[in-house]
């Protein structure tokens, strides 16, 4: 089982997170992917998701509670792709897997008898989801959990626009390098930025090309390549992007054909 | 096995821990709660070892070091409670175990066989915890280790009091979304709170209700609730009260009846 | 099997590299060491894995991934020692389990049946360290993944120099209390310190002795004793040297005889 979360390392959420999957079985395989989602950033949970759960076994139970409308009217629900298990609130955080041709089956978390006995109006990731994760993981077939779900929630992901004479990008994210992740997908914009020249202009910096490493460049200069999600990156060689160029999340890049 | 550590996740001590559990039982299953413990702040420790345990299935072993007399003459204990044992210091980082009916047993850690080969001033979640942790999860009787000890080390669990009109409370810490946590247990004040008009009032704020969950209450506005820990919370909805209220942990509360 | 990294927790990197194990070998115990070294400091990698790995069992993998040459023509290796396995780039982060008389024995990594099939430019540790150390945990023999390597990178470790009067040292790096962890070895001046009268100044504080623990000397005050690893600290009792003492990672420490 996987848990990705926005609780943080610091207090004791994740713990009894852990706490009520093992109760239910306690020989499940926790492994953490991240629980420094920033505090309520469904895009980039579902983003960190779509970007791990590949790479998993099928069978894998993922976990995933960034949940800021807990204890509201939003769905709890159970999501089947590949052979993988997604467990989370209807949010848009499982909007990242939505792609794709494979079928995806959803059911709504309703049975209460899955619940810890107790459910608080305020951490329904160790009274439900938790439990819940820690059944399927035992093998419970999710259709006993409650309706089939059509329709689940999606995220408006901001998509670049084309504008006169190049195009309009945003930051969405900084890793833990300093690289500022744009909302550039190589799949859609790979090919045209290979082949035609273009430039982006920062404070006293500009980048007119696509790299391939981190290692390219002088050290201390900026770069731009296609990162391991796929998305182009501001990068700074044997430096930090967000910490010199003058950027950060949420900034618009402008892109200029040359 | 489960550890609480003040250690940090960066540096050596996280990993040298777990290698030190991990030689003795290379098959125990060993399950990060939280490394971010503030340094030394015992009361913290104790409260989120309270908070977690009973959602861990017994036979659990649960390895707490945060251990600021390290080499001093603290004494090193295992405790035994409803199935589930505790190691760490004696020091009241066990101390939020201690409440309720069920019996509890100490034990001193004093046989040296059990250790490290060398045991430094230092570091003896390394050297002397987790050795003996792992022993205890491979099924080591406790008293093996040592002798009966009564009257483990408590804390001063800084508690409200009551004033001329209302309740002088106290914020403890904030959690990773910044909410305030109190020291006023649902417990005790639950049902006052729930029946009696009362106010609490900030620069520029108040509240005059407890909430069920953080969703209510208009965004950016502040509300007050009976958080997963079992004690009031100030919160911001959608945002971050610690942030933006004024309050910091350590600062009084004062709680005014209408 | 060990991670070791400098991706930081936030984001999907950490997440990615346990699958890419884990797709290999669903049975692996993987265990998170840090993934907080400072981005791209290969002597605190190498200083981390020196100080853990001899705590865990032979036969362990521990795979270490700080790659700032990620794409370029730095070695992919896998390192064989006493029984133990270390994968990682041959940039310098495996110099720390070089010393000694054992035999090391190492192999690069250029099999590429055992990488992912879609191998980036730009995170080697998800497509390449990580299937292999997972195939390392099922059995697989290093001399299958590519010719021997002699001669493996070292890293220049700054040290001590004696100076006129006394010795030259330097600050290495804080942990997570503030401890500053210098370059001077017990194993070669713990000694000399132990038996020649000394001091070390600094702005409104000294320190003329080596102590033996942290709680020793009166609370607030700055005391020196060779910690866990085997380095002399600069400690405050009860404190955090790294805010009050005026001294950061890289600043010089002149000891000088008395």
């Amino acid at each position: 089982m996987t848990l990705i979360t926005d609780f943080g390392w610091a207090g004791e959420y994740v713990g009894a997170l852990k706490g009520a999957v093992l109760r239910v079985n306690p020989n499940c395989r926790v492994v953490d992917l991240t629980h420094q989602v920033e505090p309520q950033n469904l895009l980039q949970a579902a983003f960190i998701l779509e970007n791990t759960y590949p790479f998993f076994p099928p069978e894998t139970v993922h976990l995933v509670v960034v949940d800021p409308g807990v204890g509201t009217r939003r769905k709890a629900v159970v999501v089947k792709k590949e052979g993988h298990l997604f467990v989370g609130p209807d949010n848009g955080v499982l909007a990242g897997i939505m792609g794709g041709k494979e079928s995806v089956l959803g059911y709504e978390i309703k049975e209460r008898k899955y619940f810890l006995s107790q459910v608080s109006d305020s951490f329904h990731g160790r009274d439900i989801f938790a439990p819940v994760a820690g059944q399927l993981s035992l093998g419970l077939d999710p259709s006993r959990l409650g309706p089939r779900v059509r329709g689940l929630t999606t995220l408006e992901i901001p998509r670049p626009r084309r504008v006169k004479g190049g195009l309009a990008a945003r930051i969405l994210w900084a890793d833990s390098f300093g690289n500022l992740i744009t909302n550039l997908a190589r799949r859609e914009y790979g090919r045209e930025l290979d082949t035609r020249p273009f430039r982006i202009k920062g404070k006293g910096w500009k980048i007119d090309r696509v790299h391939r490493t981190y290692g390219e460049g002088r050290p201390g200069g900026p770069i731009a390549l296609f990162g391991s999600g796929g998305f182009l990156e501001i990068s700074v060689n044997r430096g930090n992007a967000l910490n010199t160029l003058g950027l950060k999340p949420g900034d618009p890049i402008l892109l200029l054909w040359r």
